[in-house]
């Protein structure tokens, strides 16, 4: 039985509320239950040394958290003096993840950083800012096309990110915080549009888990992946 | 003229909406014109070491900006590795301001954190976090009455802040950016309910002033300063 | 009855001794009854980047204190890896100040970084820096005319400032630390040598003034800079 | 074909060299063909503060790379003022996984500190830290269980790890660095003696990867994880 | 033919002038030509962690220059967010120094920071700052000593140093910077005021030296170092 | 009676390993007893932005201790943010020493840079990492000289490093960990393959000594470093 009541296999709510902002080139509010991202995609014609003049562009992301995003109060970064490495790990995967849907030759030499901060967290936050920082960045480069700056869509397929775990000994699909703390198992799988897999990170805190276990975790992700993926189709339509 | 096409006296519209998180103590979302801030206040039971066995509590703010509320892109703070001059002289004006309205015997040995994070910024960016967090904040010692955990009041008046500055050789109320990247004379007037001044800051870049418009500015921001109790009132009702 | 005896509106004991380091284009040891300030000013043929081929000058501030140079020893900022929120606060107050004084047109491409390292304190320090921290740029850009590297007088004006708060109830002028450490409401104003004001700063920390109070304290802020002016102009003399 | 002609599940040559260094409580120099890394573990009678009075132990993880341990020479993280990115990522990797092997209870309040410092790179680092950082810890648990410490032994299991990847289209065992940074496709599996997943990340830059794809990669690490697990229980015999 | 005509064996011409700072328990003034150290002694009643509860005292010494005390300006070093090696390198200097003229027991469980703080630079400002320092310590320690606090003086012996070199092939006493810049070789004698040595440290940046002139060398400093402890004891009668 | 039961004058048996990592241009493991050292010697074709231009090249220094080096277990200076001022110490010595053996013009404008990573620390790791770190320096050299990319040999002598200190009251050579933590006394000689001198540091941490000591210790200097040259060069033929 699920703290929430849900079934195995039931996501959360999913809501997409794109132009949240009237500064970013895109913008979008995810919300999966009750975490809160605002995702937003800022366009820059620079890209980082190591590809200038490659004719690619690159697309990265930066994650943050509202100090009271959370049950109690955290430390504020920029107060602390550096990003953590809960942090820092994850705005790794989040820009790996969305490159990983980009034609960067079609891109050409331009940057995208996608923000995604937290507003409120109850589990889940690092896949809410893939699935919802992917709808930034479609919104960015359709204004790019738009304005004929691009003429090849460098968007090549959705990406979206579901998280899994073994909650009281049972597979069961995107964890809410109550679960999270609990699972000895969780992870994230991050998948294209059409379930190709771009990232699996499946981890054991007090616990391990069998190959057949991981098998029915991949299954549960495909099918939640597939949901998101409609939610952000909607959202960009 | 003013870019707005507002007249000198007119303040942007002022919209406060409050239980916007459910994680914190108290929290609201101020809006004026297109400046949003998001202010939270989070409660512990702790004071800092100078205060500790006094009896008495403790207020205090943080400031952010979400790298993207600006029209380009800024650096993240927490990035950078320390929060910069202007953000830490931000929040000492917030914490200092919002501890004018504060019993802080009535208030007791704990700690209320109001932080403050700019969501998208027109400008004025200070005010409206000083005059939503005093809601936060309000909102927090509300629940802690009601808990029956502090007796007295510790708000002993409303905390708000407007600013003022002299446009195009006029005095002008509640700048917006573009007004505020122009105006050689600018700043922020902090009052109590009653009208009483907590702080005042008036500073020239690029201009000076005299001692007459000095006082036409404080007879602007006490109107606007006004408009936006009013507004604090009907929030927490 | 003011601790140190002087009357409401006395200030206390100026004098401005210049020439006191061989190595600086301009540099004064400004003594404000015990507060002792070296201020320097050092000129570099190079300006911020973002005012690179602009053709106009800048002039910024740093402000430091020895570690003994308070009552107990201060922990050394270099130390601390950082400084802190109040030094930022007064080395952004003085470069603001003093560029209000200045035409940066005439300056022309070049930069002078005014130093000011408080040796001894005893209350009214950053008034102090800005002061003294003028005579030292006057000494500075004295020597540039001189040299002919500029032709019309970039300096329009003397900037000096003085602080005021409300002490026992009763509006005083440039308060020592015994004063500072009790006053509820204090505050600093700085102006041009015509009254013109550049930046009022008055807060209140466990109290609140009115708007007649603050009439009477920019009305000794008047004499008092009057008198600094006058001590300014002699030891450029 | 690969680069160094191994077959597609052949690893490579794999020595473990314990009590490499006199002071450490465990150590062993792991080498998994060019790839050398030094690792030592540290006894500490005491815990982190998050469990202190709990009863129970930790385990922790460091790691480093010494400057010229790859082909170009790396910046210093001492001198670069933190730890990237990438360290911390993979030193958080190390401790998670260690801590799966271990009953914490049965080791007691205290803590063991595993520094993995690579000294040669040459693709792997990570996973060779975590099958060498097993084989430090082990011989440090025995130090304690013969010494009378601890009765149960805290050691659950071998804890072991290896990379997988997919190369030129087909799936490798155990990438060296020239594979390694080909590869489109590559992750790492770290494994109980027994086979169980402790953490399973598979990454794609550049490529993505299938369900099918996905089984053959754990089917390949199962194997590489036995020969590790036994090159452990012959080190510590 | 030294650059300032003195004598290759002919000191600057010192001088110390004492409590030049209200706040401090000891402190004084000392130029060597045109090199000027502020030191101040500050006395607190607690100890470093390592020492407590052993009865002994500590001295401890921290070491800074003025940006402008130098020729061209120096960056501040609470500005670059550390200090240089350089600086900490003195620092440790001076602390060891002066604590080889101290009987810990003696002193108690209490400690003296002595700072240096270099008001104009010209060479030998570490010298200056030892010598210096010493005086400061002296008036500090006599303080106590008057108060009753000590009874047995901890100062078992004056400390002093002196810098030589080899400049134009010729050994020299009390190098000035334009002599520091130039000489292939140099370094400074720390000594008792009974000539016992505390530290010598000879250094060759593009030159070496033989066993010869470092004799030499040290015949130069004793003689050197003779004089300034008259000074010493001059200025602390 | 020395603990290890050496004579006054008796070095510990030194080896030095050459060639011991595949990427650096020159590599050695130094061994002095118990204290072995890792160095390494990378070429890069660029300098230092103030010799840029000049034709002359640059040798310099890092240097660091594994976190188990030592018989406690210290702190990772990654970690800690900083490297330490012990370590900004010893490697600003390492490259001064190193240089002073360097003909700069010969070497052409490429920087070498020299690290020495403590493995295991048993006192003298600073004159190990000398010693180590020339044999490192020589191979990269020999190297560039060998690919004609230098024709005049640039290394003008062999640098060899040995401690010396008044232990139980007597001189003696080659200080292990145990006599350094007790010597009063101590420091170290650093000499070309000459005996010309390059660097004399010797200190006293509770202790004085007489000129006549400091004699006694440079002879004992002299006849350790001839050893440890004639190591040197069986090393590198």
């Amino acid at each position: 039985m699920r703290p929430s009541g849900r079934d195995l296999s039931e996501m959360r709510a999913v809501s997409i509320e794109t132009g949240v902002t009237k500064h970013a080139e895109g913008s979008c509010l995810i919300r999966m239950g009750d975490t809160h991202v605002l995702c937003t995609a800022s366009l820059e014609e620079r890209v980082p040394p190591f590809i200038k003049g490659s004719g690619q562009g690159w697309v990265t992301a930066e994650y943050g958290m509202l100090p009271r995003s959370t049950s109690s109060r955290m430390r504020r970064e920029a107060q602390a003096g550096k990003q953590g490495g809960r942090t820092v790990e994850i705005q790794r995967l989040i820009g790996r993840s969305l490159r990983a849907g980009v034609d960067r030759n079609a891109l050409g030499e331009r940057q995208i950083t996608v923000d995604c901060d937290v507003i409120q967290a109850d589990g889940g936050t690092r896949c809410a800012a893939i699935t919802g920082g992917w709808v930034a960045l479609r919104l960015a480069v359709n204004k790019l096309m738009k304005a004929g700056d691009v003429s090849t869509d460098p968007l090549v397929s959705e990406v979206a990110a579901v998280s899994c775990g073994i909650y009281a000994g049972q597979p069961v699909l995107d964890l809410d915080y109550p679960e999270d703390s609990e699972a000895g198992v969780d992870g994230n799988f991050v998948m294209l549009g059409d379930k190709r897999l771009i990232e699996v990170q499946m981890s054991a805190e007090g616990g391990t888990f069998s190959r057949a276990q991981m098998d029915e975790l991949m299954g549960l992700a495909e099918a939640g992946v597939a949901q998101l993926v409609e939610a952000q189709r909607a959202a960009v339509a």
